[in-house]
């Protein structure tokens, strides 16, 4: 999709003097560091905000919206730069508060099971810290997003099938308004019938009615035990059907991942690595000791049924380590196969009793397709990635892997599905998001035109004003 | 709290007029009908609404809203009426939305675990209905109040500690804004980064923002093994320590339930069992034969460190659906206790590493005052409830009960807690609720503004516009 970008104007030299002064040299208008804040890992174009001011607070933050704010420049919220659907692009030029910077684990409550974090924080850097407490965060959406990011995007990732997405996940924010007051989303109970839910309405509101500057997450106590395993398939039928049963069983599984044959070939040549070359499953069990035995002995049985029966495990630190790594990989693996390609990441997600013909359409699709590409997904929430490998040098590449996006979407979207299971809307998918919500675009929009009346927040995102 | 009644005209005959045109014998104006109407199950003063209409679809209610728009009148919508906070106090008149005709189970997608039904489903329809799927809904406030209606409250209840409240299981819903348009809030996919979670923002709303007219839930296969089990201890700090330590050691208990000794009194004498009068903890555990075996011996060794060791097992169907029907029938037990009382009940929710303290507190405060009252909670979440069996003719009983209030609210507050873990605002928390928020306020009133701009929508509730 190309964005509309419009009243593209130069930030206010008075506007810039007042960042300046507060920022010092935390203020930059460097073409290589603005270059930088304009893009993501996906193949949008990029967009260099005009400044990048690296904040050190809440109320940094705050100040720097306020001053946005009497200038009407936009203002753009930048975690690690992660994103896959322009998130970040500043379409029509302003300010990237770059959140790096504010990375402080605020509080760790054992007790409640929750964390406090600035938003600059990532997944990685919290779990480091948490390594003595035997609690663990769980969401992992691949790349060691800033947990800022992630509630904005409301990310997933691979153990959402057993603890959920960033919906379920975070308790609380602090965000910026775009008038630059404060707010606390809510507080520390595990439940609360108190008012609307400002939380969940931040969460996923990709920087568009708010900057998020402190996040309060859910902690989980790290299993007593965990076994990881690879199996392949005869066909990605057979795969995806012993997912789906292992799901309707109830049985509470950390991880179940689909890779197809071209993703298995990409990530052995990329993490040098030995498995057959045919769809897979990555399967991860948590419980305790007789727990995960009797979660493996069931899937066992119900792999087998579907021609599932070379199971490979990984039972130490190391080896899932390692294992889950490559799964990690596939995206930079899937790029290596075709060098100097781009990779164009789309995504959907569908009820899981569509899953299996979702993904049987869609590979019908992209044999009939003059482009490469690798299909991966967290199938047990019934959602899948497609990576198209492109040479953005040619318009008609582009054009292919945008044809087969927008099938790909409308299939989904005709099996009750959603345009885009965890990668987020960004300017890539909204076309998408009018046909999935339909006359409820509107009330969106009226959310957005409430809280951001200049659309100064994140603009030209999620929906057109 | 006395409610603000304002502008309260009489409904414009035209109205009235076209309303009965469209709804026949379906809309009275009975005083009857309309009192029954004004009231819930709490100490709150009824406000009858002017009419009632009994709608019976979506096309309907949203014919309705129209009208009431046109004409600048409120609506209300109306489950079971087993509301605690006068949610369904037509505090400035105006027509009453009947759901309970919009009783329809629209769809169970057994293969993706989950249902779609008209407002009007009550639980235990739902869960009759379910009866030879192998399938169950867990939500459970006690009452057997509508879907729609405990999509509206965010209810909660036993269960919530393992399945979780509303929050979470409701996938998404058919609505009705303030000027009649209808949308659906989202698809059936487990999970979505597609847009703003209008689904969460309208659970909890209290008819507030739109009119719930379907629900999509969760549900969940029945467990291989159910256990409930009943246990006395010594003190009821030994039991909250039970529970403190049984959730941080990350034991996937289903329900988890604190009764006091008034209120185990209360449930002996009203359903006619013999438990020890002592702090008492009832407890369900879900899973595999060998998963419960396993909960049930880390509980009993937990419990047992607390003077926990007289465990009564249910394991039968017929024994567990006695155990909690007795716990379900706690508040009107209470109110047995001391006839011709009208009870005042209140909930607050704090982080469990509170719980313990706050509880102590409380029931310090309650052994000083002159009411009686009764705690229970499902302090699995950190939540607990107060009944005050209080002589509503009496002045000084209302204040008494009311300052007690206010001291536990004041007490969860600054325990990080919320005003309400389950029962919600509804005219009766107003003020609680802007202790609880601050600033954040101003954003619900930006959004209740924003979509009902003329505040038709259940007013006077949650936020003062």
């Amino acid at each position: 999709m190309i964005a509309t970008v419009k009243e593209r104007a130069p930030l206010e030299p008075a506007l810039l003097a007042s960042l300046r002064q507060r920022l010092g040299d935390r203020l930059s208008t460097s073409a290589a560091v603005c270059a930088q804040h304009g893009k993501d890992e996906s193949y949008h174009a990029p967009h260099a905000p005009d400044a990048v001011a690296f904040a050190r607070s809440t109320d940094e933050v705050a100040a720097i919206v306020s001053l946005c704010a009497a200038y009407k420049t936009p203002v753009i919220a930048f975690g690690t730069g992660t994103s896959l659907e322009g998130h970040v692009a500043a379409l029509r030029g302003g300010v990237c508060i770059d959140l790096a910077q504010m990375n402080a684990i605020v509080r760790v409550n054992a007790d409640d099971l929750d964390a406090t974090v600035e938003a600059g924080v990532t997944r990685k850097q919290l779990n480091e810290y948490l390594r003595d407490t035997g609690l663990f965060f769980p969401i992992d959406p691949g790349a060691d997003a800033s947990i800022g990011g992630m509630a904005a995007t409301r990310a997933s990732g691979t153990n959402a099938v057993r603890y959920g997405t960033m919906r379920e996940n975070v308790m609380s924010l602090t965000v910026v308004l775009a008038d630059g007051r404060v707010i606390r989303t809510a507080r520390r109970a595990r439940k609360s019938a108190a008012g609307y839910d400002l939380t969940r309405l931040f969460v996923g509101s990709e920087g568009t009615l708010g900057v998020i500057t402190e996040v309060t997450v859910r902690l989980y106590g790290i299993p007593e035990a965990i076994l990881a395993a690879v199996c392949a398939f005869p066909t990605i039928a057979a795969a995806v059907d012993t997912v789906i049963e292992t799901i309707q069983s109830g049985i509470p599984v950390a991880r179940i991942e689909l890779l197809d044959e071209a993703q298995m070939d990409a990530i052995n040549k990329y993490s040098k690595l030995d498995h057959r070359v045919a769809p897979t499953l990555f399967f991860e069990f948590h419980g305790s000791e007789s727990g995960v035995a009797e979660q493996v002995d069931t899937v066992k049985a119900l792999a087998a049924e579907h021609g599932g029966d070379d199971f490979r495990w990984a039972a130490s630190p190391e080896a899932r380590s390692k294992l889950w790594q490559a799964r990690h990989d596939a995206y930079y693996a899937a790029l290596a196969l075709r060098p100097g390609s781009k990779g164009w990441p789309t995504d959907v997600c569908v009820p899981i009793s569509r899953l299996a013909e979702c993904i049987a359409e869609t590979k019908r699709d992209l044999a009939q397709s003059s482009i490469p590409s690798a299909l991966a997904g967290h199938v047990g929430d019934g959602n899948f990635h497609l990576i198209f490998m492109i040479d953005p040098q040619l318009p008609e590449e582009i054009a292919e892997a945008s044809r087969l996006n927008d099938r790909m979407v409308a299939r989904a979207l005709e099996m009750e599905g959603t345009c885009t299971g965890e990668h987020g809307i960004g300017y890539g998918k909204m076309d998408f998001l009018v046909a999935e919500h339909g006359e409820a675009i509107s009330v969106m929009r009226s959310i957005k035109q409430a809280l951001d009346p200049d659309d100064i927040l994140n603009p030209g995102k999620i929906i057109r004003v």
